[in-house]
């Protein structure tokens, strides 16, 4: 049973790819609480879909099964930042046609097959209500940088396990969505 | 090797707890490239440290080995999210010490012991320069929500494997940072 309730929500911000929104709602203690958030969508609560799919990789190669993993610029960070292909979800396309369109711009791989995907994953539901669905892929071809955009800085590699323990120990930044799949084929051993 | 460069960095809004920054930056291909995030901190250019710990927390009981998954109602999405007890590491605190604060206000459990610990990990460093630790944690006790502070509004619960697998194929709100482990839980068939 959900007892909160929503008071008012206010777009605080004018910009055109992320705004902030301050929301007030009596919690399950009566209490009245007021919180900011951040949000690529104009009305966060009328539009609950997820924002982008973010893709599990498989590829069979001559010396075995690998998984795409990206190295990505991200200005917040100022630095790099390891990961999977992702991509937002642009509006009229479906979970499916992205999946396809971003594995291509963001390695040149082709797809072979979608498998599993997950229900709405959330990066940080403290912080903002951006959501994303993980979608296991198997690709094949050649790693390729020709199909980014031109504002984008991704590199793709092919990680075999120890390429994966390796990174999971070093010091280098990884992403959220990835770190828990990235972890779990280091435990398990093989891709 | 880094050939991005920042050129300028503003704070463009005044909020306590979360503010949007933007970023010029010349990119790898030689173009100016400008970008809006979030953040919680006042300087996230000279402050790199993480944001927070979230506890991967396992627990010996009669009926077996079990997992801590809480259920929380976040503003952002207006909705529960499912996930692990997690914290931001206050100023002066150590990660260990946020992991048995957080650890004891949310779940009401009592440490047993500290196990590996992640490298940095970001939420969505497109979005935001958010960023945890991934802590293994060893716990004892009874879950309890009385420790927990007024605004939040958490519920803690032992899962075993087909709690996971249940969770994971239904369609709840999963947090990210907890979406892959669980995913390794579910796929490994033991806690």
């Amino acid at each position: 049973m959900k007892i909160q309730e929503i008071i008012s929500s206010i777009k605080i911000t004018d910009q055109k790819w992320i705004n902030l929104f301050r929301v007030q709602y009596v919690n399950s203690k009566d209490k009245l609480c007021s919180w900011i958030f951040a949000s690529r969508k104009e009305d966060p609560y009328g539009n609950k879909s997820p924002d982008a799919v973010v893709l599990v990789v498989t590829v069979n190669t001559p010396t075995g099964r690998k998984l795409v993993v990206t190295k990505e610029y991200r200005a917040p960070i100022d630095d790099y930042e390891y990961g999977f292909p992702a991509g937002l979800i642009d509006p009229g396309m479906t979970v499916d046609e992205t999946v396809a369109k971003e594995l291509k711009e963001e390695t040149g791989l082709d797809l072979v097959s979608i498998g599993d995907k997950s229900n709405q994953v959330f990066s940080s539901a403290g912080l903002s209500d951006e959501s994303v669905i993980m979608v296991f892929v198997e690709a094949e071809g050649e790693l390729s940088g020709k199909y980014q955009e031109s504002t984008e800085d991704i590199e793709a590699f092919l990680y075999d396990i120890d390429d994966i323990r390796e990174l999971l120990s070093s010091d280098k930044k990884v992403g959220a969505k990835g770190w828990g799949v990235l972890y779990y084929y280091s435990q398990i051993g093989k891709i």
